[in-house]
């Protein structure tokens, strides 16, 4: 008598999430310092301290009414045009305001997105590896989700197998890079190969298609440049999130932003719009909509994910695992040794080692390891990975 | 190539917020002590001090990466259990945290509610005049919205009319009192009255009819008693917001409530999970579940609001105007004189009065005139609508 699919997904939870739940409980039992919990991307870097003056300041000295009364639908314009400055003066871009709809982080702006795109019959393309609740959401947005497999060489956007899946039907690709869960970051000449497939299947099919760049860990990158996506494709849609750069996760503010260039731009930022009003999104969280106004570039002390990033890789190749290196984000990707990350997943657990199960994300010989812990745990947790390493010898 | 239906939503807007937004634009023209904008719900009075020392305190003393980090999805089980204390405090009733679902607000509350209960065919019944956003959330969730026309002479529950409106189809009724756009409060008798005919109803057509109750004026009320639903009813989800009552509508923050006593409660809470995590809530935003488990219940000074209720209502009625009174939250319904609300709210237009038509409501021939202003300024209004009732004399 009530929705079967929406209980299924309430019941199962998202594996990492379930893991994440079963790390809050564990840590209960023996010490939040006993469990080495790599499931979920909650970053360990707090917030700059510029977050908590600028809080401050905004609550001492905004009056009450206006601070948190309701601002327009997609984002108070100040706060929109502080935003769309900032991207202009790091990126050289001419965005305004109009072009961005600020949202309840990133999985808002992937919602509101895909609703705003979705028509009858739409296929959007994820790449295997890709962050699991892209299918929850474009299934329930009415698409269908089409996944390709992995490049297992470079962990890049497969080429060959994304001219073999764009058809009529293809509405979108999603881009995510930095990648969860590989931490690789597209290059440029890379994203350029995409850019020119698309153009042409554009051509061929005589309709857009568009490119849904999820970007929550433009941010969060060690030596390499993230190319910005809408210099190189048109048709692009970003949709960002605070949630990593600033360490805000749980306050839920980020933004969908339509460049002028793409196709009837205009009608799709109102189709934004009426997506995030059906969606039930009033606004977005008005206190951080003034705080990012404010922040925006601004990020936390990542330096602390390229320590990890310089402790764990190296360790585990020693111990003989494969693993990916990662370029940005803080997830280290790694193939399991018998190929069968669940039961992996299942013995780690003995060291009380939290890993993700590669299956969600389309990869079931691998296991994500979020590594936005403290490097102090981190560098404890070695040891459990060790005994690990031992069972498969 | 985009969703027409969304595109649709966004570039017409609700009337309520095209108006605002015009409001807002008037404002920037002629100054906003010059414009009476009665368009939207956007409380006047501040929300209470306590909101402000309560947010410097949690600032102050929580490590920011807890404060500002992912909550557990349905959020936080101590925020949740603050709450659920205080409401069982007030109420008698004995939930526990794993009773609510901490959301974005209501629109949030009402959109994962209706997700979680939809299966195919389902009708949900909401009685004109309605918060105009119902229809848009029963039917982009699946549902079928069924209206049943108002009983304009209390503007309490019309019964004979729900009566032949229930049939095997009904999954729910949406009750909201004090209601948005009358003010009125359903007595216990009405609701006691509903209550028997749907317990009658569902032994009929042998399945749970639930009632919503959208409760975002719960505490927002004058001399009156507003009945708590779940001890009238089992099979009441309350959808609830704290915009209202602490006067931060843009902060988005309120619960879905699934009591124990709820036909397949354990599994429907589920469900509103599953909604929740489909729709991209990922959570509650973090800080303002802190404050709402310290300040659950407390309300702003709505003194304010029975004030300008008590000046509008005798003023507007003495100037000729057919007025619903209101009990509480911070409308006004009135009759347009001619019955035709749309050329009324033009005609007002001219005297700078932003009132919204009452057809969104379901009640072509009324307005709704959102009295949540500053007391100075809804004086300085009176002048205007005399003037306005002098072009129907």
């Amino acid at each position: 008598m009530i929705n079967r699919e929406m209980y299924a997904l309430g019941a199962k939870r998202s594996a990492i999430r379930e893991l994440a739940e079963y790390g809050w409980k564990r840590s209960a039992e023996i010490g939040a310092e006993n469990v080495f919990d790599f499931s979920i991307g909650n970053p360990s870097v707090p917030a700059p301290e510029c977050v908590r003056e600028c809080m401050e300041d905004i609550i001492k000295n905004t009056d009450p009414v206006t601070l948190h009364g309701y601002t327009s639908a997609p984002g108070d314009i100040g706060c929109r045009n502080a935003v769309a400055d900032e991207l202009n003066n790091r990126f050289g871009s001419s965005f305004t305001g109009e072009n961005l709809y600020l949202t309840c982080g990133a999985s808002s702006s992937l919602n509101i997105t895909l609703k705003a795109l979705t028509c009858e019959g739409d296929e959007f393309i994820i790449n295997a590896p890709f962050f699991p609740e892209y299918k929850v959401f474009i299934e329930n947005q009415g698409g269908k989700a089409v996944i390709i497999p992995p490049d297992t060489d470079t962990f890049s956007l497969n080429l060959p197998e994304l001219e073999k899946a764009v058809n009529e039907h293809t509405k979108a690709v999603i881009i995510n890079s930095p990648n969860n869960p590989t931490g690789v970051v597209y290059s440029e000449a890379s994203l350029k190969a995409i850019s020119e497939l698309l153009e042409r299947k554009q051509e061929e099919y005589s309709h857009p298609i568009y490119i849904i760049s999820d970007e929550p860990y433009r941010e969060v990158v060690y030596e390499k440049e993230v190319p910005f996506i809408p210099h190189i494709y048109d048709n692009t849609v970003i949709c960002y999130s605070y949630s990593k750069s600033l360490s805000l996760p749980g306050e839920r503010i980020g933004y969908v932003l339509v460049p002028d260039a793409a196709t009837d731009s205009k009608e799709l930022i109102s189709a934004v719009a009426g997506a995030g009003r059906a969606l039930g999104y009033v606004c977005a969280p008005a206190l951080f909509q003034r705080v990012i106004a404010k922040l925006s570039g601004k990020t936390a002390d990542i330096s602390v994910y390229q320590r990890n990033r310089d402790i764990l890789y190296p360790a585990l190749t020693e111990m003989g695992f494969d693993c990916v290196r990662p370029d940005g984000a803080f997830y280290l990707f790694m193939k399991c040794p018998d190929g069968d990350a669940t039961s992996f997943c299942e013995k780690a657990k003995k060291y009380e080692l939290l890993l993700v199960p590669g299956d969600g994300f389309g990869c079931p010989s691998y296991v994500r390891i979020s590594y936005c812990v403290q490097t102090e745990k981190l560098l404890r947790s070695l040891k459990a990975f060790e005994a690990l390493a031992k069972e498969y010898k």
